[in-house]
């Protein structure tokens, strides 16, 4: 909308101006009065073309299409219009407008499993080959006999287990051309179509709103650091060095005179839960003002942002939909969102209903 | 320049237009033509004007006015033009401009000792009264003693030790603001100035040239991530989430109801010599395509920055200038250079000749 306001704007302007010299022809009896008209008209179209494109939430008719009207899409409008309300008692220097992001569950869908988790299922099987030791070892045993059951029983040491297998033991650069191959090639079991499609259009909305309105968005995933960057960028306008997540080691060396980072079957870091607001800190160095989250996972770093004094958003993405995604909160075993529910009111969070709140879960919908 | 360059077009813009109706009435021999001779010089010149805000390098007269004419300014110059020069063969798009620079030694000054060393003196001192067993315990003995000889022989272990008791054990949020205060009443050792203005004035110009030019700039550097934070985007230019450095661990939790991130006395990255890759790849997540050093600390930073593909920039600032500054490099402990200067010209690294290349080394010189 703000766009072809613009373009309008533009188009009058340039009419205005080149009408001015055909008017004047038309008549001796046109004053000077009357150019000054045209040429003032002009250069007002111009300014007001100019002005607007400092302003663009003013040129907006509504920042957040798909988001039905209601309590969640007001607390949102209603903070960000307030913290970047220049003079307002709750205004925030842009500097300080800094928005964190969970990944999985809410910018992109997390069932039936974490995507990641089904990345280095396909990781283990395709290196099976070199790996004829994995036919009788658990957890690969379970993955190569896509025994969910028996992966399951090997509990976090047998998942740790696989995401060394898969993530660890090539260079940065050779991991992130994997993960983009991945993505190219897998489809989700449920909806058949690649991984980046299954991100929630109210929140690509939400992201460009933001940033709009000067606010820098940040990933802060329990996810793998490594996992996401190679593709965030382009799917939601967030460049590498504003993902923060979980990580293996990584080692420079100089391998027959190339310089490489390899990595490393080794734990640096895990950006979950109480992690998250250290990972925030190590990685931002400021606290942020809003953040956004859908399990329990996300509890600290919610806490954390909406602890500072001033104004502040915590938000946590409720997925009440079956029918369009999925539904799971208390007793689900991923994305778990239970303590989350139980204090959200006292603390002043919203909570989205998926199934009211988003008139569109994904892009791809009718 | 650029500024006043943009202004007098402006400025021509607008006389052009608002005279175009004067003119008109001046004469009814002046025809349509005339008229639109003089409004498509006015749009002329908002093309022009608008088309070098875009263009900040081509309005430019020198960017690097501290910086004397040489082998090294025109290295960078021409780097810089070469990478942003759209359809040429090394042109970088924007996402891909990062900029690495080192702290100590390249942006300000670190002798005759690290600053953030001279900090912990003070701030050991500073705490001694909570303290009466540092009187007779080393390093604390030599700090409250004055007596560098034997603070040295504690060696390693003892600046760790050191650090920790006086980096540690508070929030993140009270580092702070000792920090700030430290830097607000100390002064340096020779030239009897706060430290923040002991920072290289050809070196803010060209973080400004760079940034002019579509890069990111980061400092990556040994030194303590949170003893930078709090100072660097006021005297650099450079927000906290573009620093990189050392660091101890951090451990969130809550205390009495109020969520706090608290410093340990344990460390947790190393953000020197290969640790700076390492360093680069997990806050940056791309390779930089330029980097700037000063010290053997630095070499692995410009090897891996320079090692990539495209056209890359690798600078070495040598300390030459005994008068303006310091000079040292192969013999000195701190800032020492020496596997640099021996493979800098094979590496086509560019060394920066403190005592010739520049005009000025602070911004407080006459």
């Amino acid at each position: 909308m703000e766009h072809s306001l613009k373009q309008k704007l533009s188009r009058y302007a340039c009419t205005a101006l080149l009408a001015a010299p055909l008017w004047a022809g038309e008549s001796t009896m046109r004053t000077v009065f009357a150019h000054r008209r045209a040429v003032l008209a002009a250069l007002l179209a111009f300014t007001v073309a100019a002005t607007l494109s400092t302003l663009p939430s003013l040129a907006q008719n509504d920042p957040l299409p798909s988001w039905n009207d209601g309590a969640a899409k007001k607390a949102i409008t209603d903070f960000v219009t307030k913290v970047t309300r220049a003079g307002g008692p709750d205004y925030v220097a842009p500097a300080e407008r800094v928005a964190v992001f969970d990944n999985d569950g809410t910018l992109w869908a997390e069932q039936p499993a974490y995507f990641q988790l089904l990345f280095a299922i396909d990781r283990v099987k395709m290196l099976a080959p070199q790996h004829p030791e994995w036919k009788e070892k658990q957890p690969f045993k379970a993955v190569l006999e896509s025994d969910m059951k028996a992966l399951a029983e090997s509990g976090e040491r047998g998942l740790l287990e696989l995401v060394m297998a898969s993530h660890a033991g090539i260079s940065t650069e050779a991991f992130e051309q994997v993960v983009k191959d991945w993505l190219g090639s897998a489809r989700h079991p449920k909806f058949k179509r690649p991984y980046t499609e299954l991100v929630y259009q109210p929140m690509l909305e939400l992201l460009g709103y933001l940033r709009a309105n000067g606010f820098k968005t940040f990933i802060v995933s329990g996810g793998g650091i490594e996992f996401m960057r190679p593709w965030v960028e382009k799917v939601y306008g967030i460049p590498p060095e504003q993902v923060v997540g979980s990580s293996i080691k990584v080692k420079y060396e100089v391998n027959n005179g190339k310089p490489t980072l390899s990595r490393l079957p080794e734990i640096n870091f895990i950006d979950d839960k109480a992690g998250k607001p250290v990972g925030i800190h190590s990685h931002i160095g400021r606290r942020p003002i809003a953040a956004f989250g859908n399990s329990d996972g996300d509890f600290q770093m919610l806490e954390w942002t909406t602890s500072g004094s001033g104004a502040r958003l915590g938000l946590l993405v409720h997925h009440t939909d079956a029918e369009r995604e999925f539904a799971y909160d208390r007793k689900s075993h991923i994305g778990k969102l239970d303590r989350g529910l139980d204090e959200a009111a006292k603390r002043g969070w919203v909570v989205v209903d998926m199934q009211k709140d988003w008139k569109k879960v994904f892009a791809f919908e009718q």
